[in-house]
């Protein structure tokens, strides 16, 4: 299906998505002789790994974003569309969205995962996962609302919930969730509050497995739990969620059944296939896992579509040692760029071997300033590690946008610890909207008590 | 009523409002030995005149917004408090709020002003204004989706509709906006399209005075104006808004009528006071302007209320030479410095003599490297005028927070003509339900049309 005549009409190559495998895909396809179209619902990449530095109120969104015209500006083969993609006919090679179709030669779908709650999707109105910008801002405003409605409230029982804060799953998004809001609680708000103690607050990180950040070595696991409880962090390993609603986690640890009262649940646990996932096993046949990822050839393509590509978190490849990769940026990069190339090599009548992730290793951040890094050769902790991860993540984030801007204001709220992007927005400010929250048995009855200023 | 025994328990003042008014107000109260409250229903004070450049998309809303929590950490005798207040009780002397009330020796209220469409309250819709956040992110959001929609529109009407930007008045903020735009259209976003031509697109500033910036000095208006018109915006001044309704803008220019087909029409005309305002008049008898601002003593108390103040956009201060003074930032910072200082003479049993504003100029921005500055003894324009507005502004916005970050990003962006906070959030986005806004006639009927892509 693959035209390899250079004479012909431009070759069009569509990708759906522009995260780190479909923009980078579109990068590596820039200045080639191919046409290629960008189809993404929002107007920006979102570099997801710092979303948690959003929620927890120390960068600003655009911060982390960078309008995908501006990235590819400069690219005169591509084209990007603002649009979200419904459905594809992989025979008369078209993706269709709301209002048109666009045709394509070679499709590369790359609209990624969003968090899943395995089946108990009533559990997202109590705790929201973090996966795009508006989630983000969502948390962000429960943390910091709690602090407000704690400062505000008399009764003890319902300002320890109040000041309860939960993360679920102890991945490297928990742990960096967990970590920020450890900090928060115990150092910069502390002398913010008149009626409260910051420092009373508690911060749980629940994790099922037997140890946090499970891909990691076991003895970075121990590290980065150690620096957590250091940070004031209570880690909770071998801890199944069981049910959340009302406020109120229910937990099974061991056969011990336990309540905990919380009015921040946070959601790092899970994630799941996007839409396109099971559009595309519809469409094409292909199979996909228990996550609804798609199951892909060796080089990424879908069995029976060899001009249908699928990189990033909606993709199982399981051809390097028979585990799916990891949904993780690096993977969804090498994979776009392997994509990219072999277009080409096809287009010249050629072929590549089959695609192979080299993995540079996994980090996660622990407060500001330590972290865990694990480059297989080598285990950084502590102080390095944390600039190692520092220094990567900048190094990415600048990559494609000057956001040299986002290192230096690192380096300010580092030196002042400050946070200054807590604002509570999004919906009118609320209290009683918080307290009340669907049926919680914490209404607040009093009205009109004077209190002491 | 103000105590002036030192021994009594402390005189409590409470301020309504985070502005610039209840803030500088709380600042100049801390560490002095009354007990300060400063309420407000959002948890940030936000630098109002920088607002266009989030909805234009040079900077984030924490760029300009600093948590009152953290500005007032040090000040051990203020407490931030937040809430809503809706009603006053100047007998008990309370203020009320949702679910409490709070009592004061002393009330301060700053609650500033919103926008107003002199009546025509359907306008807004169509038409958003610029006084919250919010708003920021919507107006940002309506800018850079025309765009997008204009990109995929085929219809050379629709189009020009879309690529067409309508700026309802022409104060500093209308200027500041319309300047803004322009420099988006024409060279921002030159190079991030593919189908269309920024460079087609209309800016339109529409004043009914007869010069835009009419408080500036008539040789300084020319000159904005001139300014503008280099940028490529249109100035229409002598032209009044007869309606706005369904992305068409109704003008009276004379006697002539005209109508403007536009997909973004943005609101800088009329304000009016908040809704304390009527609560302050209705619950003291005070009286009010038709802008509803509430009509102050020479020491900016409430007529019959020596205890109580009125700060701010919100109050009509007559005293100095008959006019009203203006709803600007300086404004509301000296005289909530003048009532704090005030407050404190009371107590140690002495006054002060008549608030007495020192109008030490205005100013307003036009584009990227213009500007017009009047001090009243010098009037400067161009680009060192760009320069004091400039420096004035960040002096400002880092007085009481460390913001020097600002203007690191804002030196970046004007060497590199960035704008890397246009990011279109908010709600799900959606071409379609920004181009059948309510009962538009642009409603597209194409479905499913190939593009080219």
């Amino acid at each position: 299906m693959v035209d390899s005549l250079e004479n012909n009409p431009p070759h069009q190559v569509v990708i759906v998505g522009g995260g780190f495998g479909g923009l980078y895909a579109a990068k590596a396809l820039a200045k080639t002789n191919v046409k290629v179209t960008l189809i993404d619902k929002r107007n920006f990449h979102l570099f997801q790994p710092l979303l948690y530095q959003v929620a927890t109120g120390t960068l600003s969104p655009a911060d982390i974003s960078s309008p995908l015209r501006s990235v590819l500006s400069k690219s005169k083969n591509t084209k990007v569309l603002l649009g979200e993609v419904n459905d594809i006919d992989p025979e008369a090679q078209q993706v269709i969205l709301d209002d048109k179709v666009v045709p394509y030669d070679t499709l590369i779908v790359a609209t990624g995962a969003k968090h899943s709650y395995f089946g108990k999707d009533n559990w997202e109105e109590f705790a929201p996962g973090l996966k795009t910008v508006e989630d983000a801002i969502e948390m962000r405003r429960r943390i910091f609302t709690a602090f407000e409605a704690a400062e505000q409230e008399t009764d003890l029982e319902k300002r320890r919930a109040l000041l309860t804060f939960v993360v679920v799953g102890g991945g490297p998004t928990g742990v960096e969730l967990a970590g920020a809001i450890a900090e928060l609680a115990y150092q910069t708000l502390k002398e913010d509050f008149r009626d409260i103690d910051t420092g009373e607050a508690k911060v749980l990180l629940l994790e099922g497995m037997d140890r946090i950040l499970p891909p990691f070595a076991p003895e970075l696991s121990q590290v980065a739990a150690a620096s957590l409880e250091k940070l004031g962090v209570v880690v909770q390993t071998k801890t199944l969620v069981t049910n959340i609603e009302n406020d109120v986690v229910t937990l099974k640890q061991g056969d011990e059944v336990k309540e905990i009262a919380s009015k921040t649940i946070l959601w790092a646990a899970g994630v799941k296939a996007s839409a396109m996932g099971k559009v595309l096993t519809e469409r094409t046949g292909a199979e996909c896992d228990r996550a609804g990822r798609v199951i892909v050839e060796s080089d990424l393509s879908i069995q029976g579509y060899d001009n249908i590509f699928v990189v990033g978190d909606l993709a199982n490849f399981s051809h390097q040692n028979g585990k799916p990769l990891p949904g993780v940026a690096p993977v969804a990069k090498q994979e776009g760029e392997y994509v990219a190339t072999l277009i080409q090599k096809r287009l010249q009548g050629h072929t590549l071997p089959q695609f192979n992730y080299i993995d540079r290793g996994s980090m996660a951040m622990i407060g500001q300033n330590s972290a865990v890094v694990d480059l297989g050769f080598i285990k950084l902790k502590g102080f390095f590690a944390w600039l190692a991860w520092l220094v990567i993540h900048i190094y990415f984030l600048i990559e494609f946008d000057n956001k040299l801007v986002v290192m230096i204001q690192w380096a300010w709220n580092y030196i002042t610890r400050n946070r200054g992007a807590r604002l509570i927005t999004g919906q009118e400010v609320s209290l009683e909207k918080r307290t009340v929250n669907s049926s919680s048995h914490y209404q607040t009855t009093e009205k009109r008590l004077p209190v002491n200023v």
